[in-house]
């Protein structure tokens, strides 16, 4: 059975809130195991708990915030456009990508996939 | 190898239009044989053109209005947030689905699958 749609919202406000301002650790709370991610669509699929890890570290240590600007829920699914303000130094960058997600029944990440491309990260502030 | 982004955005744009004022041939020539349509997602699969043309035939007679929201392109790969305003006699309804569709190399569509729930589906004016 697919978990409801109020669930399946709760984990997509959480993960964007756990991207944003979480550890590595709140992240992957929300995904199940064996759970998935290919972020951008077309890179390798990071399939073990180690390589999704690797990836959101890189995001653990930055000062950001994030914004749920449409969320699309169908099913055990969920589709969202979200944008992503990220700090480096002085430096600010800003990428709006839209998430594909599935969702096991208690509401938990099983696949992430991201679209997005180089060129819809763009520098908003600094040098 | 991946069609061009310009490839995609192309059929994504002709895609838009042609659900909004073109006929279920004009919306047929942008899918490549053997495609599939999910339609939200998490209804079955249409996997031959018969249930293709017939989903699409609802939309052919309506007086219609769309605009692409937001585009997302990775790799041979769309994600894309657009707004469909269809009138029924004296009434207007509006929806805001977002569309994941895969491309072959020619830029022409292999799947699609739309993100949209029931209550998404709003009526904007009427009775």
């Amino acid at each position: 059975m697919a978990p409801s749609a109020d669930v399946v919202r709760k984990t997509v406000d959480a993960y964007v809130e756990a991207v944003a301002h979480g550890t590595v650790d709140d992240i992957l709370a929300l995904y199940a195991e064996g759970a998935t991610v290919e972020d951008p669509v077309g890179t390798e699929v990071r399939v073990t708990e180690e390589s999704i890890r690797e990836f959101y570290a890189v995001l653990e240590p930055l000062e950001q915030s994030a914004e749920l600007l449409t969320c699309k829920i169908a099913s055990n699914s969920a589709a969202f456009h979200f944008r992503l303000v990220s700090k480096f130094g002085e430096n600010t960058f800003e990428v709006s990508p839209i998430d594909v997600m599935e969702f096991d029944d208690d509401g938990r990440i099983t696949s992430m996939r991201a679209y997005w491309a180089p060129e819809d990260l763009v520098q908003t502030s600094g040098n």
